[in-house]
């Protein structure tokens, strides 16, 4: 499909709707705008003209008139995403919303609020804490919008016990690429009327609508948290004793993998020190609940279990203070390993969590055979892996020889395993092909048929999932 | 669009491919295939064939074959439906899946558990039990098979704390028109792989594919529970109790509202007594947990606030014996107020949960301005009302009138509120016209479109949702 180029009289046009300072274009773009954390350096790209729209109604008039012109527009919140959903990759108009960044109403009656795209995710956090309330979603990036974690469905460390992004959307209020506005759901709590829209516009990326509004579902902030920090002596003991946890009736926030060279290679990129680094493998757990004693009895369930399966000891961390060290540091570890590095490509897997350890066995023999390091972390308690493959000195066409290999074998891995492509953060650019394989070509049809008609002329994020 | 009729060469191909014994035709079909649970004497409808399917690939062939030449299939599971969504409002093919009613898989380790549409919902929770574990979802009809739950996204009273159908569906696969056979998803507990066809595919009513297996995610099960019937003089002081109940920082499992009159109907139809049936309006509460002390103060905590908010008293049902006593009489409802009189149609809107009290307004209103029964009762706790118009002796030209005066007061005012037409019993046959108006000539002609992706011929279910 052939696009429109971007001219002066478009430019013009977009600054009548979004006022002179707010379109940019040509070399007043920032180099930032050309990709997003894990975009390789050669397939960085410019838009041609960024549009910082303020409010539905100018996105709706810019998508009329793109739409109408066959010009591309890529939705864009904080860019933090990790496959390149939010780089222009066909050029035209880049849709930045971080100026959507309103939080619009907290309806307490109703435990929900409504926001904006461009607010951030620790934002959203903070608000609702202030009020007692409690957004669960916790991905690791927190900087990132609320808008990019409905539009690739992140879900990050909470989703033992809370679910995903997903979980938390009540209502919508989209723009299409016609330029139409639509209202889905709202704040009822439950919807048995007519084809799920808004569940198929969250996770979709920003290829089928742009989001304008969110309304979010809230809950009752939990009055006692408590983390533990449980060393073993080596990697395969650590995570077969996670589907034994999540059996064992008491249901924990959050459950993490972790090797010690990513904890260390955290410690060195934040200066601080993590409360343990000696052992091969760790689980970090967090609790909470509406009291000391019921948290403290589901922990102790839980300790006992772990030094029943192997763990060499518990660090228990009850104050808010060694508990937020030991979660800012584990929110650092992509961060870390990646400053580590000179360039990585990562694989954001899902699979059952009883099938885990055998992943990682794929993760242990790649490394050995490809002479590559090769970092992972996971959300074990819902077996989500985040697996990087680091280049280090070796030269780019080896580099890319072997990337390409080490991807395609963990992938097929994955698939063998009953996993997904991707836990949280979505398809983008970058992991079409796997997606391809994995869905099929009867699913990738359907998914087509769906894109559309939304965009029959693919102007929205074109190039994108599928 | 015209269907090709049923002849005798078609009926030949369906025995071929299911067994004579399980395809019938003309007056073998037995009358109750031609209805629902709801459906109008003069709305019956009896199918040309009815086909008794085992197994995937007969699906398959069956879709394939009616596709190729155009005929009519709707897929059918216990037909306990309100809307006429499994009845054959085009005649063709009755496709009745009860047979395909084994539970194929329990994985304990990733809490899942995997079986066939045609396995009753008392059957999945009484086999989750049997293994010391739950299956959250409960709606007031248990007799109904996983398959037509899915296909509504069936919610029930246990919505508020756990969540819908929707929420415990890892995985489905399933047959699309073009007899391709998909499987969606799995066993895993997150994902961001593209379109999310499995939502999609959730609450479409059968129209958009043949769900042949559902992977259900489990939960522990809740080791105490105590259900409180709290009585209050009046409705309107019993439902504003809700929404401060929900805000309380104590998450109840249920939270139902009932009047007296609805409960001395299931009383009669059950013969037996419930606890108390002397106040106006009643709550009806459970609550679960892992310890006795636990769920203890949840419930104190709760009953207190009912008092303060104008409770009469707070009757606290703590055995097994005595909730089941209340519960199953809560079941009986629906059938209970159908014995009462000679027809009836319902409405099965969701508002925001603050707004309950302003839709029983309405209802009052109507109940008086036209001299009809209106029977409500509600899932207050996630804003999900049941309401029930009675026809009693009125004459049939009357209550069309009336029937439809009322429902289309009904749904005006649940918009007005920002609601929706069904909470989750579906939009069927019966519901489409206030579908449209509620979602609007946009997110209609969408859904239109998505069905055209799935049915280009439009053979699967048609007429239904849109």
């Amino acid at each position: 499909m052939s696009y429109k180029e971007v001219e002066a009289l478009d430019i013009a046009f977009l600054r009548g709707v979004c006022g002179e300072e707010n379109v940019l274009a040509g070399d007043a773009i920032s180099v930032d705008y050309s990709r997003d954390e894990m975009t390789p350096e050669d397939m960085r790209c410019m838009p041609d003209v960024l549009v910082k729209a303020a409010s539905t109604s100018q996105v709706s008039e810019i998508l009329k008139y793109a739409n109408e012109r066959r010009i591309p527009v890529t939705p864009r919140g904080q860019g933090t995403g990790l496959v390149m959903g939010a780089v222009a990759i066909h050029r035209g108009i880049m849709l930045d919303l971080t100026r959507m960044n309103k939080i619009l109403e907290l309806d307490e009656d109703n435990m929900t609020l409504v926001v904006e795209p461009g607010v951030l995710i620790m934002e959203v956090r903070a608000f609702a804490e202030e009020h007692g309330l409690y957004y669960p979603p916790m991905p690791g990036e927190k900087s990132a919008s609320i808008g990019g974690n409905v539009s690739t469905n992140a879900g990050g460390m909470t989703a033992v016990k809370y679910g995903v992004t997903r979980d938390y959307v009540r209502g919508l209020e989209v723009v299409i690429p016609g330029g139409e506005v639509i209202e889905i759901e709202g704040k009822v709590a439950k919807n048995s009327s007519g084809y799920s829209l808004k569940n198929l516009i969250i996770g979709s990326e920003g290829t089928l609508a742009v989001v304008t509004k969110i309304v979010l579902r809230l809950v009752a902030l939990p009055k006692r948290t408590v983390s533990l920090l449980v060393p073993f002596s080596d990697p395969v003991t650590a995570i077969k004793t996670v589907p034994r946890i999540m059996k064992d009736k008491v249901l924990p926030v959050a459950v993490e993998f972790m090797e010690g060279d990513v904890i260390k290679a955290a410690e060195e990129y934040l200066g601080k020190k993590f409360p343990d680094h000696s052992a091969e493998a760790y689980l970090l757990l967090s609790f909470d609940g509406a009291t000391k004693e019921q948290v403290q009895r589901d922990y102790e369930v839980v300790a006992q279990l772990c030094l029943a399966s192997g763990a060499a000891d518990v660090f228990i961390s009850d104050t808010q203070e060694r508990q937020d060290a030991i979660w800012s540091a584990r929110g650092a570890f992509l961060e870390g390993i990646k400053a580590s590095t000179t360039e990585m490509d990562e694989c954001d897997v899902v699979v059952p969590i009883s099938k885990i350890a055998e992943f990682l066995k794929r993760k242990v023999e790649l490394e050995k055979k490809n002479g590559l390091r090769i970092r992972s972390f996971a959300h074990a308690g819902d077996g989500n892996l985040h697996v990087y493959i680091l280049k280090d000195a070796i030269d780019e066409k080896a580099w890319k020889v072997k990337l390409g290999a080490i991807m395609q074998s963990l992938y097929d891995k994955a698939r063998e395993l009953g996993g997904q492509v991707s836990g949280e953060h979505g398809i983008g650019f970058m992991k079409k092909s796997y997606l391809a394989e994995s869905a099929g070509p009867v699913a990738i049809e359907l998914m087509r048929g769906i894109k559309k008609v939304f965009d029959p002329n693919n102007i929205l994020n074109p190039g994108k999932v599928i």
